[in-house]
């Protein structure tokens, strides 16, 4: 099933048809709208049956809703850094790397805010013209289920699905998850695609456009910690709670982004992520004059 | 006022014998525990005169309550990396830096994972006996109102309080925000001063001792950038949300933890928080076999 959030953040499941069916009355009235993908997500054994009879149905034509982030707020996202070998070559390239060449055995793992997600409504804000911002395409994993100690074995069974995800990434000598967190800098969406549909993520491509361009193709199968390791690795340093995000890993072909371009990223099996990139407003530029 | 979470996390204040009142009450039933101090900060304006009512009654003593995380999730923890310049001297002289030496304006922020936060009824777990984890005395502060993009000149009025907070950390390569966001890595509490009762924080000073010997003594004025400061270079990246986060940087003194240690910050104003080291069950370990 594919499931997104719509118009005012109403829970949706998309039909055979692709229209989007409304089910946001399985939740109790009083989740907040904000929480109602990682509340649909908790309660999914109980729901899941009622969510598979509306998508039988018919709904409201995609032209006519406006998609939001499909999981607005998770408690974290966690991203692999360099997960990818010729994303590796091409950040030696660029002198990427002060000292030894990084890859995620080295780095393991970084956070972006949750408070830079945007859904397909929303626009990819530039927010300082002096400086470089890249789109690293990504595969998104949702945790389904809190996951401690893990092991690789056992690690797809904690997944409740997948959506396309856009790692954006100012460029510079900040902390890296300062320079990932900027609002607006993880873009979501339109839908995650349950688990069940995928059950072997290896076999997924990600292709990344920008002003219709092929800037990013690359396979996950090309991921140097797979998906599972992904969650083994993490999931014995922190608990993995539901809802949470993971984004695997970027292949090559990263590149900058500057306002007016359209960005769109398409993982096979998951509906496509199309986004603009917008100036943000030049009063409220970070670099002035606080951290210059 | 003084605000914790105690017990099945109620909301508590601390009357003035520092008994605790419960004010759960002020809450619709249906916020969720672990939102409930989120839920009591937006909801300040309607709830403070109550709440200050009841912290002129008598509560629960104590010594009879178990105090959790005062705010167990907050939407993100923000943090200042090398932001106290007797702290830094000594990063130089244990060789941290591998290129220039760095400080907040080079670093500015740092993500840790609210899944690492725990309260004075837990313990620090050690991960890893191979590993070094320090402690980092800091100064939280809990944002009160959404903010973006506000200037230092108003940043202190969307602080809604102070806490003492243990930013733990592994020593070595990965990405910062991953070694700062062990479970139990963010030690909290036990309770939350409001803002009113801590007009200039630069007044501040922080004590950390380990086993009851002083290893850390630091004022808050000798911050880098200061409270102000922080919120400003802040929220011109990204907005704070309320209920939000941020550890603004650790004194000289850092050093290491094992198990067994007792360590207590005592941050002046602010009720002293205590807690133990453990060990992580070996059989949970995170070196063996993933990441090695």
């Amino acid at each position: 099933m594919k499931l997104s959030m719509f118009d005012d953040f109403r829970l949706g499941v998309w039909a055979r048809d692709d229209s989007i069916v409304d089910v946001t009355r399985v939740l109790p009235e009083t989740a907040r709208p904000s929480d109602r993908m990682s509340a649909l997500i908790a309660d999914w054994a109980r729901v899941e049956s009622e969510i598979r009879d509306a998508s039988r149905s018919t709904g409201t034509p995609r032209s006519q809703v406006t998609f939001r982030a499909p999981q607005p707020r998770p408690s974290k996202i966690l991203a692999a850094p360099v997960n990818h070998g010729p994303h590796r070559e091409e950040m030696i390239a660029a002198g990427a790397f002060t000292d030894v060449p990084g890859t995620i055995e080295k780095y393991v793992a970084f956070l972006k805010a949750p408070s830079s997600i945007v859904g397909p409504d929303g626009s990819i804000e530039h927010p300082d013209p002096t400086r470089r911002i890249d789109y690293e395409a990504e595969l998104g994993i949702v945790i389904g289920a809190p996951a401690r100690q893990v092991s690789r074995e056992n690690a797809l069974s904690h997944v409740f699905g997948y959506l396309a995800l856009i790692d954006v990434t100012m460029r510079g000598d900040e902390d890296r998850s300062y320079r990932k967190s900027f609002d607006t800098f993880t873009p979501l969406g339109p839908a995650i695609v349950t688990a069940d549909e995928i059950p072997d993520p290896s076999v997924l491509e990600l292709e990344l456009r920008v002003n219709g361009r092929l800037r990013q193709k690359g396979r996950v199968a090309d991921l140097i910690y797979d998906v599972a390791q992904l969650i083994e690795v993490y999931s014995r340093a922190m608990t993995l709670e539901t809802g949470d995000i993971i984004a695997s890993g970027t292949p090559d072909g990263v590149g900058p982004l500057t306002p007016g371009d359209e960005v769109s990223l398409e993982v096979s099996q998951v509906p496509p992520l199309t986004i603009p990139v917008t100036a943000r407003d030049p009063l409220h530029q970070p670099s002035a004059p606080a951290t210059q």
